[in-house]
């Protein structure tokens, strides 16, 4: 499915993979490995995708959008890498993270050393403001998630703060593949802002997506334990829209009030599944995929522009 | 003492101050509260001084050697954040940590944060060879602490495996400093050299000096626990010259080897102090500091200058 969708920039994202594989190309034994392990494990590669798509509608330069391609991936990498120490996560993409095979502390550092090799990759796109706004989207993802951290297990929080949450954990990411794909092809400040708004509604609609799979996934799908969420203490929307429905008497409100933890979890994930609330985030999934896909209307109607809408629609409907 | 060295540059210094108090002016008021915190606790801001009295050799420019200084003691903050995180190190500056008080969690969100803020101000600078630089920097101080962590409690660590370290840990940053303010100020490449390294060499006296204090200084003078290094299974200089001299029953040996910590660090401790080792640590200090004060030979003769020669006196006579 999504083979198809990259179709347009399939050969160059072969490139992207390369440049991935010599970021591990590093004189410290220890170092590469830990490099390889979490860049060369298959993500989706959506925002390198995300970026080289957004760059086919006018100046199509591989010497500013490779790099650029590259580093949105490697940042990507830097914030599950820190994630996953934050939330003391065992298993990514069906893999055991890097905080449980070598430690916490290699985490943390792993992380960094990403994120500054993010950041010197983005320096090769020569373009000033390009590079500011790629340092204020990573404030932006950390402040978001500091914003996660602080209301963890808070139960007063409404639609609205979710949104405002996952618009910093993830759309933000999006949004600057899309933008800086499209300020490094030279596009007119029109058609930055259409992709630019294209990415943030796609970025909100997969969030919401992956939210709901916390729900109605499986492990073996997602690679990760189902209702991670909950356990950690995060409200995602399905768990506001259960919280709304039974305000009273909910194993959501006793989870977070920590009684019986794994019990309450299963509780709330049984009452989810067999209500309509999925069907409800859904419904705000597919109203943000709609909204992005509005925004290229403005733009060149090229084989790119019709893989954007098609990511759109493999946003909602994939199951990991 | 330091404010007789600063003296050239003091007004500039306090402008430093009032942008990194304004890093805090964030709408998210738990951010704010924890970059005020973090920021404002008075290091001896020796990194963005050195920044300032680099780039007064030629042309002091202010709207780019501001940003430059308050950007590497954004950077320098990060990185003591991110430390203390994998030390799980109680008190800095006689204050509890980040993470002590609000847990390792914010404390890798923190530090995230001023990593990519102050990615935001050497934006700011609008040269891209500083830019990327910048990146390098913080690569180089994340593999060093990789290449700590990897060989934390290894007892075969011979002095240049330690000198590595210490240049990718400390050497590094300073040197980031004094290079980036001779570039920013149109310093001819043969005076960037010259200031790359004398920020080397003082980078490495400095932490040499930090080492010693370790073994030598008091808490109260420190704000942190004396022995924190061998409690970490750090080795340092004066720690790797103490298994030179007693290479088969050592108390460093035996404690790396999980044997009465408390009891073998104060054992260490105390043969450290009761031999010649410090003077030795001392000598090899000097020396370097010897080698970054020749480096400055070829630059014009001026009050920073002057400065640069003192600070590189008083880096190893501190006692905190």
């Amino acid at each position: 499915m999504l083979s198809t969708i990259y179709e347009p920039i399939q050969e160059d994202l072969v490139k992207v993979e390369d440049r991935l594989r010599s970021v591990g190309e590093v004189d410290f034994p220890w170092l590469s490995k830990l490099l390889d392990y979490s860049l060369g494990d298959g993500g989706k590669r959506i925002r390198p995708a995300l970026v080289l798509l957004s760059g086919k509608f006018y100046n199509y330069d591989l010497s500013y959008l490779l790099p650029m391609a590259t580093s949105v991936e490697v940042l990507h990498t830097a914030t599950l890498v820190h994630d996953d120490a934050i939330d003391n996560s065992l298993v990514r993409r069906g893999h055991p993270t890097i905080n449980k095979v070598w430690g916490e502390d290699k985490a943390i550092l792993l992380g960094d050393y990403l994120l500054a090799k993010s950041e010197e990759l983005v320096a090769d796109t020569q373009n000033l403001r390009v590079i500011k706004l790629f340092a204020q989207t990573i404030m932006a993802i950390s402040s978001g998630e500091l914003n996660q951290a602080f209301s963890a297990f808070n139960l007063e929080q409404t639609r609205q703060q979710y949104l405002q949450r996952i618009s910093g954990k993830t759309a933000c990411l999006l949004c600057l593949a899309t933008e800086s794909g499209a300020i490094l092809s030279q596009a007119p400040g029109k058609s930055v802002e259409a992709l630019k708004g294209y990415g943030y509604n796609l970025g909100i609609a997969f969030q919401i997506a992956d939210d709901i799979l916390d729900f109605v996934g499986t492990e073996a799908e997602m690679g990760k334990p189902v209702g991670s969420d909950l356990a950690q203490g995060t409200l995602t929307l399905p768990a506001i829209l259960l919280l709304e429905r039974y305000p009273e008497d909910n194993p959501v409100r006793r989870l977070f009030q920590n009684e019986d933890k794994q019990k309450n979890i299963e509780l709330a994930l049984e009452l989810v599944r067999n209500s309509s609330i999925i069907q409800e985030c859904y419904a705000v999934a597919s109203d943000y995929c709609a909204r992005a896909c509005q925004n290229l209307n403005l733009l060149p109607d090229n084989a790119s522009r019709r893989s954007l809408i098609k990511l759109a629609d493999y946003v909602v409907s994939r199951r990991k």
